[in-house]
């Protein structure tokens, strides 16, 4: 007589963001019960967080039901939790009330944004990593023009002082999409203050902004960006975050809002794991991906360290991220199917791309580099491109040729706890009000 | 010789509901020197708030700046700020730090809703009157299918359960447009459960539901509520809402989501004028709707209680709103222009209108009633045309017409403070793991 048939294949993907989502597409059809545990219950298209933090998109358009992007896929459960711990011994992840049994483990939990060691700034200049980040950071900075407006003149200038932190990516999007705002889009909005007399501050620690490209777009997004109104500081150190502004080289710069951009570090899986780790937390893995003595278990995406091509790290990018998913998703179906494994994982670095404002943008595609209006409309053509779902690319396309256009933002809403007061350092409101002069 | 220049009419206007924005409108090109104060910076289309919370729509797609609707008024400035106080005497407004003179004064605070006198029930059982409103309760309504998918059989029955309280429009729409979600949009996304299985009931404390229509236009909207898989209970009172549910007759009604649409009461302005209200907090007001002794004063929207035609109150709703702004807008305006002032305020009831769900809602107008496929297609004809920015109605088109063809929802992110399990009555996590059963 025959026992029982044997349960199926069972693999665990922790983590719904670009790795995640790619191991869990890879293994469609394949013989296995795919889990996919996150604690939100939405994908964020992360590269687009900085224009939600701007007011030119809503977080409805670069975020989606990660069960609904997944849905035709009948192997595949999601469930939102948050993972706790894992056991690697007894092959259990623990999430909430429940454990989750794995044959095979796939880690895609991402990064967080780094303080080097002072998480206590976050409070004073925080990062963009999550959909709650762009929504909060867009309060502080549309709540700093409406304060403004509203303030005696002595106080209007740093009201009107926004700092970004990290001359990466992510902070140069920041500070041109400040300043832009500050220069056109708001302009005929207010009354009492001139929108265009914001500055915009980009400071970064090291020689150059944009470190991973080469150094003629590099200075042609310094340029930009000085041309669009940023004041770009070089090799300056911000030295600590307060209330009222940042540090540098012993001196307050007075700022009403400042923005994170300097750092990641990896999330805690590598704790969880008790596996080895770099500076920045990433878990180092073997050159399949796996966790060094556990063939089981893979490391994808920013949680990873992973040498790259010609001695560098593979980046933390979202094409990496795909490329990681998608290969140990390939390995784990091709295991459960018994086919010979495929060869060590190989990063292709397709191009860095960044975007500077309205008709400006830097990419380098290798020994290709474009600038200016040619190479913004690549990026916006390519952002468009990988948005997953295609309504939102078209909701997406309408928001951008609407603004380009006419030069406005459409999701200028202040949401949330925090009111225009409470954040921007200014006193509680005084006992005496002051009848005002308009 | 000739003394310096008198100052220029000063107009306060507190509030930018339909109210407000309209007495704004009217006083475009006037002689006067015109400021709008609003808590927030946004004017929020509320009679869209419940697609919001069944993550139909984006919030931006109903709410804009305010200073960005009226950028073009000239004699006009916007401030966000929070209105403490007024004093007749010497006419001025406190808001924050500030003091604002006027030589008229236009109130349009609006309403909010009321648990009748058991704010306690606030928490159990949100009400959907602003934006925070609306992503809160989206944020129960998609949590509580998450944690089912999670949950042992014996909790799923009451994690499905949604009760809304209260058959007006709001609540009507609120139950259709759950039910919809559940019985459509969201049963090929989940594995485990059934959404189709969800519970929907709507608990009437009257004879009929949507008491403002005539007779068949609430029946035929039971009847196609019960169709859609809502339970109705008519002449049953809500006694208690608690964290399991809610109290009727005596029993609990487990449920893991209560939708309050049952009472709304009149914002705090009554308190600072000392003035006369009605039992709702309206201020009764004179027939051109300013304060009684004080016609530099004026009430307008849901904070006014006004005598429409036929002994009948004007109602809560916003062309009523818009109506009384107006008007308002308009008797300053020929004040200061030396004008005759206009007749009394006549209120011009234009019809009433519901949506139910998918090609089903309820128009009266006067003696026309439509049901059925042509009333929705009237109801979202007229949605579209009164969305304020051209660009909202385009994208509000297209997110219709796409969920129309597709029958999914484009919002449906779960974001905030309160995660899956915070809010719906279950246990803290247990100490121990239960291994998942797949």
């Amino acid at each position: 007589m025959l026992g029982p048939e044997p349960p199926r294949h069972r693999v665990v993907i922790i983590g719904g963001g670009f790795a995640g989502l790619e191991a869990a597409r890879a293994l469609k059809g394949a013989e296995a019960d795919v889990v996919l545990l996150d604690r939100n219950n939405y994908h964020c298209f992360q590269p687009l967080l900085y224009q939600v933090a701007t007011a030119a998109l809503s977080p409805g358009e670069i975020a989606w039901p990660i069960r609904y992007l997944l849905r035709g896929q009948r192997n595949l459960a999601v469930y939102q939790t948050e993972v706790q711990g894992i056991a690697l011994a007894t092959k259990l992840v623990y999430a909430g009330r429940h454990a989750f049994a794995f044959d095979h483990l796939v880690i895609a939990t991402g990064a967080t944004h780094s303080y080097f060691g002072h998480p206590e700034w976050a409070e004073h200049a925080p990062g963009l990593k999550r959909i709650e980040d762009a929504t909060a950071i867009r309060r502080r900075v549309l709540c700093a023009f409406e304060e403004a407006e509203l303030a005696p003149a002595d106080e209007q200038a740093r009201l009107l002082t926004f700092v970004v932190v990290g001359g990466g990516p992510t902070g140069v999007e920041m500070a041109g999409a400040i300043a832009e705002m500050a220069h056109l889009s708001l302009r005929r909005d207010f009354r009492r203050i001139d929108t265009a007399k914001a500055r915009i501050i980009l400071i970064e620690a090291g020689p150059k902004i944009l470190a991973a490209f080469p150094d003629d777009l590099s200075n042609y997004t310094a340029q930009a960006l000085v041309g669009l109104g940023v004041e770009v500081l070089l090799g300056k150190t911000v030295e600590r975050c307060v209330r009222e502004g940042v540090i540098v080289q012993g001196v307050l710069v007075p700022a009403s809002v400042t923005i994170w951009a300097a750092g990641v570090k990896a999330s805690p899986a590598a704790a969880w794991l008790g596996a080895q780790a770099d500076r920045a937390g990433r878990i180092i893995v073997g050159e399949d991906l796996s966790l060094p003595g556990h063939p089981e278990v893979f490391v994808v995406g920013d949680v990873a360290a992973v040498a790259g091509g010609k001695g560098r790290p593979v980046p933390g990018i979202a094409p990496a991220a795909k490329q990681m998913g998608g290969y140990v998703g390939r390995v784990i179906a091709d295991r459960v199917a018994g086919r010979p494994s495929p060869r060590p994982f190989r990063y292709r670095h397709q191009g860095d791309l960044a975007t500077i404002g309205r008709n400006k943008a830097v990419v380098s595609l290798g020994e290709r580099k474009l600038t200016g209006r040619i190479a913004w409309l690549f990026w916006s053509v390519a952002h468009v491109y990988f948005l997953i779902e295609a309504r939102s690319r078209l909701a997406v396309a309408v928001d951008w040729t609407w603004s380009y256009v006419t030069n406005r933002r459409g999701a200028r809403r202040i949401v949330g706890e925090e009111t225009a007061a409470s954040h921007t350092g200014l006193p509680a409101a005084k006992s005496k009000a002051e009848p005002l002069n308009l």
